[in-house]
């Protein structure tokens, strides 16, 4: 067997054999034909993609490798590995005594995992970071990033550098304190937030459970990753992860493997003050497939042995629990808190360096392990040209479904997707616009190959069901539509890892809009994230009536509108409904809110999808010369009322602009001239009107203007009663508006 | 045995046997006689409180009584039962009929454990709802609140009368869309976000333990009751219910009784399409005892098997699983998610009528029905009489314990609590308002018998310990550090219930603000109740340096300060950190959140705790005729670099003044007179600094001031080197300054 020909196989299946001498010649894949010999292959093993035409495997061999590693190594091998593990260990602990910031306690306890994934276990291309098939991994314990910087840096990934691990921590740097998408290409998802790296990981793998039923063909399984997972106790101990876990196992993502970091240590100490619960027994409870390996620090066969066992479980997501030793190597400190979150200190480190046997200056990665580690350029790209001479088949024979994957991968849309959005007269009949969203929904999953979502168990009151479509279930994934149950955070989770995994693919999901308290952890990551995620959100304010003040939403307009990088939409009715879905959908590197309300609203004259992308425009003025008496705001089902008002006061001989503002931070992205047009200077006699906190209409408003809103908790009777007793009318409106011109 | 005697114990101890013909006969406990042979009673059983002197039970009779009834009842008294259960069912079917908005579903199927427990196993009394030592209930399906509207009406409430029932969900009623216990007295807390009510049942456990295990003695019970509540599928769900139940469970605490109201409907239908795991092993492996009643909707003496086994187990929280019927009794939409959160109209509400065999006008409540309810207000009152001449013995013999715990029964705070609080002078050491805070909190203990808390496993970085205190622990529930193990949503609705047991228990809970996010649906529903939680929230802007912008608050003040009934705080330096806390501590129906820095700040001249008390104060000012020519405004960490502004400002012969808004919510409430002398209306020149969203600010800013602040996410870097590189600077407040005026 020519060494060559074992170069790409080496990656993915075997345990990771040093080719001693063999730097230079663990590079001939770069090269490496295009494989077209899929068809003829006999195995239905869904590794199978993997066989290379020269070899000559027997079937017997090739399932051995087909899985993880799991031969013992021998000695001159298993020295190479620890090397290679105590590199990524003095890799993570130099970068936090560089910086004096940092957490390495995890990196020093999981380097031998860290090390099986990315050497010996995982596809992907270091040159590529965004090679849509690679394996995706997730570092749910983020405080660990040291860890997955050392990897990324050893498999050769461009993004770290060794003057970035110099720069851990620093102004500019590109490893910063947790790990970050938008900062470190080969990091998948933001984590450091607890809990919200486990719940993206079970979003990437319904992402490609999905995409797998919809595109994988019997003669060619186009879609083929796995998502991997570090999480550690605080992850465990955050409900956000029960919630996500709970899904992973209904849904039986079978490609997830998490590893549950175990190492009886979190910041406040032992585990033992906060955290008893038999977490195994929970995974199980759950639906998950659950492996112990007992030995995480040098039970390197047995973390093979258990990745094996849990790629064979196909119907179940897995969790590998590996007791570790939280800064394993640190004479000292290790088994500690103080290991946790702090840098070792000199001495310390000295101590950890002579405990280990670790002779090299900080930063170093010896030659020989940089030499094992270089194949994954080569092999990484052969992985990726296979795949693409794989897709041009795919391509080839079924033209249609590889158009919509190339969208889904590319994340480019559809010509003239968005005619597809419904558009309205004033004589259109009135309606919610919670119904006038499903209208667009179902518009938009006809259209765009990668639109999905869902609702918390508020599918029938979110109007969110796609009409086309059935349920994303265990045997019948290649539907979209998300059945999240009552799991608000772990659905906000969930969509950005979805949002995550392919450019093209465009979740949304749903619940009442004050439930966004309960999911706000993963919605702030979506912003920062750069996740455009579409956040359906009825039941937008005190207008939801009977339900009362625990579920009427006061200040959430302006809890969002104070957030960075997220578009708050509250659209008023039809044309405003699709203007907001047409922004949010081009969007994706920004996530949408839209509020929506319960109530029926009429069709108002001078909506438009058009004035929605500018955020806030002219609905209707009785002026000229861009100097109207008063100008009147509105948002939403509030806009109708301003719209009464003004032709109250219009009876009365007054100008009236008036002006819907339905998405802040749009309108404030537009030129002076235009905001200018929209709410000149010179005219300060001013009203707002939204059912929500007046917190923030001053902008708006100036110090003449008057903004009528609702500043305490909601009540529980009738809307129309409390719009009555809030004076949220036009009678106020106008009042106002006398009072302040 | 004379049935007077009999009287007390069979509101308790007894299946609910009706007493024919006997309903003014039983009210001769109202002048029944104090007990006061306590000490001479052999029993150890916690129920020996209930013994009265005249009976002539042998100890077996007790203990069989001293558990909750299980005896199977003869036909009459099952009938009668039978009877009882289908008015609570009628009363909630026909008040939401009436609404035409409502949840008939939950009260239907769980009417026969609404029944159990609320006539024959709680103890309450109906005419003092606040009476201390009464069981609690909480309602966590909150929708179904029907159910216990109906069982407050049949006990006796005067808060559900049948007018209430007949104005259910409107305008001014005393019964809202779900239960409010700043509305409804007997509604022990706020519900409806699902699965705040479990996780508030565990604090008001936990509060219970606690006081027990500090007030209780060899010779007196003083303190000893259950918590029980009923959850759905909804809240087993939600995040928030793991994380409070993980705690219940590592806590042990035993007289906590949940009853998992197993219907399989949930609003999108069969909980099959989102939730398949196995919630009673989940249950387990959190370390509760789990029991299964099969048969929920006419299994009367399972139920009561049930309780009587949770009873018995006393170092585990105890879940029922009661598999029930939604809708139980309708013919065409029981068993239907239908029948969750619609009336049933009235064809159906007729069928149903049929059958059931009910053939009552609505709202009526037979007459024997009536009658056998009616002995609860006479019982009720003689509990509380026995429980206070037993606490009148009890202040006799241990007068120090009694003066604490009727500080934390009445909230009557020790006099001179307030001096406790730390002061500081300029030449003071320069702090972490951490650190600042962590002196007040050890302050406060020492004079706040009901103060209490911890962090969600930040208690190193929060600076929360109280170093007088060790672990509140299965083992030392007298403790008062509370260890909440990284769960900051299940912390914050804990402490709504420790809050919410007694008007003296003071719980502080802590996290990193940003975290605030997971937690906000808890720290709403704070505000929303009236509980006077404080929340200690560290790390609260960018100056927390390298952790990056997943843990840099940037929007949270903002969002706070738009939200109703929450104080916002961002004290500046140890006085204002004290100030703080003074109001925190005097709020007790208002929640508090201090944002605190991690970094080092100095004592500054001119802040006060009673400047705090304002909201808003003047720090310095070298003008004269409240006309200074800039005013600068800046709160917490960038108040010290408002004064270093000032500082150069002034070197160039400006005027200027210096303002503390270190609450914007106490500043709103101050009289006009008060706000011109800090904020006249004639000084326009103005710039605010805050490392956080300038939203809002304008308000105090005017249209011609200038906001300095933090639009966007933050960075990753040491704090000084993002401060500069964000331009939260003196220099920059300077230039601003020269800007506007």
């Amino acid at each position: 067997m020519a060494s060559s020909s074992l170069t790409l196989s080496q990656a993915i299946f075997s345990p990771s054999l040093p080719r001693r001498g063999s730097s230079s010649s663990s590079s001939p894949s770069l090269s490496f034909p295009i494989f077209s010999g899929l068809k003829s292959t006999p195995f239905t093993s869904s590794h199978r993609r993997f066989l290379l035409p020269s070899t000559s495997f027997t079937k017997q061999q090739l399932s051995v490798r087909a899985s993880a590693a799991v031969e013992t190594l021998d000695k001159t091998d298993a020295a190479l590995v620890e090397k290679s593990v105590n590199t990524i260990r003095f890799l993570a602990v130099d970068a936090v005594e560089k910086a004096n910031s940092g957490h390495p306690g995890l990196p020093m306890g999981c380097a031998p995992m860290g090390h099986i994934l990315y050497d010996e276990v995982m596809k992907y291309n270091p040159k590529n970071p965004y090679w849509f098939n690679r394996d995706r991994f997730v570092l749910s314990a983020g405080h660990g990033c040291m860890l997955q910087y050392a990897l990324l840096h050893l498999a050769g990934y461009d993004s770290v550098q060794e003057e970035d691990l110099k720069s851990f921590r620093q102004w500019g740097s590109k490893i910063p304190g947790h790990p970050e998408n938008f900062e470190t290409p080969g990091v998948e998802v933001t984590t450091g937030p607890l809990g919200q790296g486990i719940a993206n990981a079970v979003g990437l793998a319904l992402a490609e459970r999905h995409l797998a039923a919809r595109f994988n063909k019997p003669d060619s399984e186009i879609v083929d990753h796995y998502t991997y997972v570090i999480l550690g106790d605080g992850c465990q101990m955050e409900g956000i992860s029960n919630e996500a876990c709970s899904l992973a196992g209904h849904w039986g993502l079978g490609k997830l493997i998490a590893f549950y970091d175990d190492n009886h240590i979190s910041i406040d100490g032992d585990t033992e003050i906060a955290f008893t619960e038999d977490v195994s027994a929970r995974f199980e409870s759950l639906g998950w497939h659950v492996i112990w390996v007992k030995n995480g620090n040098t039970g390197y066969d047995e973390i093979r042995a258990a990745i094996k066992e849990a790629k064979a479980v196909k119907d179940k997501p897995t969790m590998i629990k590996v007791t570790t030793t939280i800064g394993f190597g640190s004479p000292n400190k290790a088994n500690s808190y103080s290991v946790h979150g702090s840098a070792l200190g000199a001495k310390e480190v000295e101590a950890t360096r002579n405990n280990l046997g670790w002779p090299y200056e900080p930063f170093h990665v010896p030659g020989d392990v940089k030499t094992h580690w270089s194949r994954h350029t080569s092999e990484g790209a052969a992985l990726e040209t296979e795949w693409n001479a794989k897709f041009a088949e795919y391509e080839k024979k079924y033209p249609e479904e590889a158009a919509d994957l190339k969208s889904i991968i590319t994340g480019e849309l559809p010509a003239g997707w968005a005619k597809a959005l419904p558009t309205y007269l004033p004589e259109s009949p009135a309606d919610a616009t919670r119904n006038l969203s499903q209208q667009n929904l179902n518009a938009l999953a006809k259209v765009l190959p990668g639109f999905l979502g869902g609702s918390a168990d508020l599918a029938s009151s979110n109007m969110t069901l796609l009409k086309m479509f059935g349920d994303f279930q265990k045997n019948s994934p290649e539907e979209r539509n998300l059945r999240f149950g009552v799991r608000e955070h772990g659905m906000g989770a969930i969509c950005n890892g979805i949002a995550l995994h392919s450019l093209g693919l465009i979740p949304y999901c749903a619940t009442f809009f004050v439930f966004t308290d309960y999911m706000r952890g993963a919605m702030r990551i979506s912003a920062l994230s750069e996740a455009g995620v579409i956040y359906v959100m009825t039941h937008d304010s005190i207008g939801l009536g009977e339900d009362g003040p625990t579920h009427q939403p006061i200040e959430h307009l302006a809890s969002f509108r104070a957030m960075p990088n997220i578009l708050m939409f509250r659209p008023a009715d039809g044309n405003e409904t699709a203007g907001a879905y047409k922004v949010a959908v081009l969007k994706r590197k920004t996530p949408s809110v839209l509020a929506l309300s319960r109530q029926k609203l009429p069709q108002l004259a001078g909506t438009s999808i058009d004035g929605v992308a500018k955020g806030g425009y002219i609905v209707s003025d009785n002026s000229s010369g861009n100097k109207p008496d008063i100008i009147l705001l509105g948002t939403g089902s509030e806009l109708e009322i301003a719209v009464k008002a003004a032709d109250e006061l219009r009876k009365e001989g007054k100008t009236v602009r008036v002006v819907s503002l339905v998405s802040w931070e749009l309108y404030d992205e537009q030129p002076a001239d235009y905001k200018e047009s929209v709410l000149p200077a010179s005219v300060t006699a001013r009203v707002s009107i939204e059912a929500g906190s007046t917190f923030g209409w001053l902008k708006f408003l100036g110090d003449k203007g008057k903004a009528i809103g609702v500043d305490g908790f909601g009540a529980s009777a009738p809307a129309d009663r409390i719009y009555k007793e809030f004076g949220i009318t036009a009678e106020a409106v106008v009042a106002a508006a006398k009072e302040v011109s």
